[in-house]
């Protein structure tokens, strides 16, 4: 029996067509799901699909049976997890997990989930929706989803510099070591040397939380891509103290700072003649973006360094493909690396961990379950053991964008 | 003719007596100066002095005059330059400078001045006090101040940790290398190899400008001493989101975070729930200086590491003396580097600029001006050529006291 059909079999199953596979990675600050529905699933959302499943069916490399589908990604923030409870259960989501095929009781259903609200809200997923959060670690899934997208999927890694987008030829016989910098609320660095060899070596507590934190307070926004998108029309250097400012006009060229260098940032909120009132939101906006994305290049930079590290991955739903934030932190390596370093990003840059969480069903006691990408594309194996997803993208080009896949069944 | 002779005979000079040495740090929030009174000078403020000053002429090593006296420090805002402007020219500081005896019309009296605002208030100070500041480099001052402060000055250095000060014992001998650490409105660090042996190795624009900058928007803060008091009162949990946040109460021991550990500065602040006005300012306060003293903590201990310098001093006016502020920047040293690296302070913090601008009148055509210790407490000698100021602690412990002194005339 596949793992499919295992979970069709339960009391509230609903028919194999429609059954999904779901994880979840419960953030300080965003819920990520992902979820695997199949083409013929509720979930499906255009015929064109179905002549790709069939194509890609045809490229199969052996006689197992084809359930072509998509894995989706969702994000809620976590203080409306309700919303998101009713979303799973709308969706019946939550009936795509596993049993615990070592325990007595067959009847519970075990979802992956990772990130600290795996803890905080299991009973909350009890209650609500009669499942269990089988917590997968966060920095094990981090790097499990990265190893993936980096491996699996084509053009998941590009550079940005001066407005510039260009799509990384990574050579997965040539990833390993590289620092990986997932920037939640909070920042963690891990320096990723192989599948599951892995260690967090820094972070930072100056992350998304800080800059939506600090911007929700000093500015009169809603919410996070608000705040992001007033940044567009700012000036720092209304707020900043740069080198200019203290040498009078001049740069500090003996040290290598010009003078537009920021010196302190909101620095010129020192003086006593402004309020907060006086200044603009999109200026503070665009000050407090550009201290924390540089900070974390900064940061991460010197982590690089320290273990000869020459690529870095940045990931987290703090970037959010906002081309200011990825440009601020590519000029920040580039700065205090003198060149020497490269800032890289993802194109499903806030889901690592879910999918690390989703990939993690195959270390079950269930029937193998390996998500891959179509062999004739993309020649690289994540795995090679018991049933896969085959993946590919569809080529959009936003972060949240859905990816094809195939599952074989055994 | 010794240099105080040599300015005492300018048309604008007073009795020798009244004349005192003057150097400025004109940084971009802070200007601090430091000046040299004789005993019988109008700037000296008690009785006592003159029999300390007797007793220190009895140890002279010489047949030199002595001319005790004491290096004085003082600060202004830099937004306030017209106050500083005004207190020089009431205490005639302005008439301790010197005359470039190379140029032609030697009445031009140039005062040694160093930052960003040597440069940007050149003209104010030629307008309002007829004097050219003489202008040195602001790293060399740093170093050339802190140099003189380590290998000279008794209990100048001292670690602070769980509330505990103690003065370390430096090995003038084993002082090399080591890292400065100077957080003024930014923050550089410079790696010290020696005297005039150094280089600027990193920096960050989230220093005492980005507390007070952002603080003043934050809270209704009148000044900096005002907010850094408020953090007394404050608890950061109120607003920071820490890792039991998010986990549910629980830490992340895998990774060595405990629940306590802030997972996101500021990152309890994107509730809804909230607006600024329903956070205390204490607790803003508190957040903002954990947030920045953490950050240039551990981006101390990174160049530190890239460096094998084990030992790192902090300094300039963000610090204050401030018990919280060095705890924090103690503990996070101490928690990035496991146990590894030491951050210590120094006294006079935040004229380390002024003092090493104040030092330099010794380079110039003058007869030599150097600084020293008294011989007989402090064996170390920063020079030995030219005339000499002995300096010795007046034994107070917070960082804007005075240094005794003695000068030995030709």
């Amino acid at each position: 029996m596949d793992h499919l059909a295992h979970v069709s079999n339960q009391p509230n199953s609903q028919p194999q067509s429609q059954i999904s596979h779901l994880a979840l990675d419960i953030g300080g600050s965003l819920i990520k799901l992902v979820y695997f529905c199949r083409y013929d699933d509720s979930c499906r959302d255009d015929d064109e699909l179905r002549s790709q499943n069939e194509s890609l069916g045809s490229k199969s490399d052996n006689s197992r049976p084809v359930l072509g589908g998509k894995l989706h990604f969702a994000k809620f923030e976590t203080s409306k997890i309700n919303d998101c409870l009713e979303f799973i259960h709308s969706m019946k989501l939550h009936l795509g997990g596993f049993h615990d095929c070592t325990a007595r009781s067959s009847d519970k259903i075990f979802i992956k989930a990772t990130g600290g609200g795996a803890y905080k809200f299991a009973d909350l997923f009890k209650e609500k929706l009669s499942v269990s959060l089988d917590k997968e670690d966060e920095m094990e899934c981090l790097v499990t989803g990265a190893n993936f997208l980096l491996k699996a999927v084509h053009q998941e890694a590009f550079t940005y510099l001066d407005g510039q987008k260009e799509f990384a030829q990574i050579d997965p016989n040539d990833l390993y070591p590289y620092l990986l910098v997932n920037i939640g609320s909070g920042v963690s660095m891990i320096k990723v040397d192989g599948d599951g060899k892995f260690e967090r070596v820094s972070g930072t507590s100056l992350g998304g939380g800080t800059f939506w934190g600090l911007g929700r307070l000093l500015t009169k926004c809603k919410n996070f891509d608000e705040l992001l998108e007033l940044s567009h029309q700012g000036n720092n250097r209304v707020i900043d103290m740069l080198v200019g400012d203290i040498y009078g006009g001049t740069d500090y060229a003996k040290i290598g700072l010009s003078a537009t260098t920021i010196a302190s940032s909101f620095g010129k909120a020192i003086s006593d003649n402004k309020e907060l009132v006086d200044y603009k939101p999109e200026d503070i906006s665009r000050s407090l973006l550009r201290m924390i994305s540089n900070n974390i290049g900064q940061i991460s930079y010197l982590n690089a360094l320290r273990f000869g590290l020459k690529r870095i991955f940045f990931a987290g739903f703090f970037i959010r493909g906002h081309a200011y934030t990825m440009d601020t932190i590519s000029v920040a390596v580039n700065f205090w690396s003198k060149g020497e370093a490269e800032a890289m990003f993802l194109r499903h840059e806030g889901f690592l961990g879910a999918l690390g969480a989703f990939m993690s069903y195959e270390k079950q006691c269930l029937d193998g379950l390996t998500v891959n990408k179509i062999p004739q594309r993309f020649p690289i194996s994540v795995s090679s053991a018991g049933n896969k997803i085959y993946c590919s993208m569809n080529g959009k080009s936003n972060g949240n964008e859905s990816i094809e896949c195939t599952v074989y069944g055994t």
